[in-house]
């Protein structure tokens, strides 16, 4: 039998999806799962999205350029300027998904052997992305002591070497929910002129920012822009998950056109899901108010549910909709799997996703869980009560 | 300024895009340009399938599973068992078109320096899949004077060494035409098997066979089940090419297992084209029988047509809806930018894809160009015209 490649054979698994055969098992006993564990949100998709797809009259599907719709970028290009990010519609090649953003991003950017420096906590996928691209991802812890604030300048400084290529950002982050303030952007942008480096900065969750707090968004640097490369989707912003449409966004004229090399070799991206998110971009103001009122709400309910629970820690997330707990177990791996496979109350249990995925360093994270803020008022309220009895009968048998 | 990836440079330009600023220019001047250079076929999309995608009942566009809906995968198999493939909806991964299904393949089978053989002229993009993924391209050339038919399996052979991993083919062939005989194939199984390597089949133009010619899948021998990879896309089998949605199939677990990781990395496929995708399957025969025809008769007119050409070769396809041409020059991508440049014809000019791009040896098939019959049959009658006259007036300047 021939053999799957090394690379293959290295790709991570995702940390969330290894736990689907356990919750699986449990669906078919029966057993209801709140699921805090992913973060496909239940916000209704705008409804002008929808019925935009709904009212198509194509009668040939075909492709689209490789760029994205022109009409689209034109569009997207003004939602970015009214965010004080002053891009055009050619500084932007539309992706199927932030997803594929990054892999043109890593592709453009580096060659197998190069390092990209990230701070952890990170999004797991980051971890595929940098295998498949051979790419060596140096981690620099941040603290839950600090909610996750940007590890000191000095600790990035000491890790660039001449394989450094870029500083890879999630701003706000997934997993830590946390926003970066303009001091710590700034800091970053010197520090990448300072060694001619790229800053990848992945803003999937810029409108997801709580009580009032200001995205900093890397593009707004003006003296970054040759350095800059943002990767956004519209999965989150418009519940759009399963449109799998993103973008890359860089004033760097090469990266542009290197990128586009690989834009071109995969054809175009998805026609109906440019539509819905072409139509995305006229939704009300009001619905994007009534989401972050809702998360606003989902947060404070969740922050505060888990501080009520004995020798929980948890860092309060400014944005994005998610946070990392702190709980009172050593191996959070293993508790995960015993909510699923042996825990229940009232025949429900929750599914939360263990952080020591999103942890680069080995042995990091163990006692630590990713939590999705993703579920409605009731859920969310049942799901902590699960999870507080969970915690007490673990500890009980352990 | 930081500087884009060694990768990035080399990644080749798409021999057709090169093109497409002067078509722009020429299209400015207000010159028609008959499209002879690209695989957008104008055949309509099965209704079903618009439709379908027309009467959505979305709330939230969530992600889908990652392999792609179970339902779809369910009647995908069922599709292909009707052309006895014997395979299941767990041998099936959806993927982004029939792109990501190659990238996946190439990133689950090899690692960078691995080598993969594939018979040339063969389709361009797979210069960019490989270059994206750090693998070198070694090409066998096939002659037009056999009609692009497989070359000797001894020249197969020479070239395999312990980094080859696989041999990439195209059934029927883009840019050839050429559909291997039940013969060819048995043979190249043969080789895989006694080498230990896989076949990867790129059988996206499989429903495109003329005159009774019958398509032999690379998955129809059992034997070979383990060294099997095919690669299919609706893009072409149903005017979907805007959908982008493909599919990795194979019987081998592990490469299956594999490629889901690559998977799981990009979430899920674009669920909007995956209802349709699903929804073509209900296509009638009847709208195959008619596309058949509709190729069958462009292919005869074109081939007719071009024979009649002082000076010209063609290799009379036999599948998908190409063809390459020999032309009385001697740079056919000079004369490729000369037509959109500086000829016209009562304001009229062709496009075509100078084959140079499909080769991977350098300084060869200089003189061909592959012309794409997919234009209704007035269009294609002008655009033989009009090629004849360009021959005429270039080689009379030259």
């Amino acid at each position: 039998m021939p053999k799957i490649s090394n690379k293959g054979q290295e790709m991570p698994e995702s940390p969330i999806r290894k736990l689907v055969p356990y919750a699986e098992a449990a669906t078919k006993k029966g057993r209801k799962i709140y699921q805090l564990n992913i973060g496909q949100p239940d916000i209704k998709t705008p409804q002008g999205a929808l019925d935009a797809v709904k009212n198509h009259n194509i009668e040939v599907l075909s492709y689209s350029h490789s760029a994205g719709f022109e009409s689209y970028r034109e569009k997207l290009a003004g939602y970015y300027q009214k965010t004080s990010i002053p891009v055009e519609k050619d500084d932007i090649i539309i992706t199927t998904g932030g997803s594929e953003a990054l892999l043109f991003a890593m592709g453009s950017i580096t060659d197998p052997g190069d390092e990209v420096i990230i701070p952890e906590p990170f999004y797991a996928n980051y971890n595929g992305f940098a295998t498949a691209s051979g790419v060596k991802i140096r981690p620099i812890q941040a603290s839950i002591d600090t909610g996750f604030a940007l590890p000191p300048i000095s600790e990035f400084e000491k890790l660039i070497t001449e394989k450094t290529k870029a500083i890879l950002l999630c701003n706000p982050g997934n997993p830590t929910g946390y926003l970066y303030t303009k001091e710590e952007v700034k800091q970053l942008a010197n520090l990448a002129l300072k060694h001619d480096i790229f800053i990848v900065s992945d803003e999937v969750y810029r409108e997801f920012a709580y009580e009032g707090a200001v995205h900093h968004s890397i593009m707004s640097i003006p003296e970054l822009a040759e350095n800059a490369i943002m990767v956004d989707s519209v999965s989150k912003r418009y519940s759009m998950c399963g449109a799998r449409i993103g973008c890359l966004v860089s004033k760097n004229k090469e990266v542009i056109a290197t990128a586009m090399k690989f834009a071109q070799a995969r054809l175009s991206p998805p026609t109906f899901a440019q539509i819905a998110s072409e139509a995305a971009l006229e939704t009300p103001q009001e619905y994007f108010d009534d989401v972050i009122e809702q998360y606003t709400y989902r947060r404070n309910l969740l922050v505060e549910g888990l501080e009520k629970i004995d020798g929980v820690k948890v860092a309060k997330p400014k944005g994005a909709f998610y946070c990392i707990a702190e709980l009172p177990v050593e191996d959070a791996d293993d508790f995960a799997r015993w909510l699923l496979e042996d825990f229940e109350d009232d025949n429900e249990t929750i599914m939360v996703a263990p952080a020591a995925g999103f942890y680069s360093t080995p042995n990091t994270g163990k006692n630590q869980v990713r939590i999705a803020y993703v579920l409605k008022k009731e859920n969310l309220e049942r799901a902590i009560v699960i999870l507080e009895k969970a915690l007490k009968q673990y500890n009980q048998q352990n």
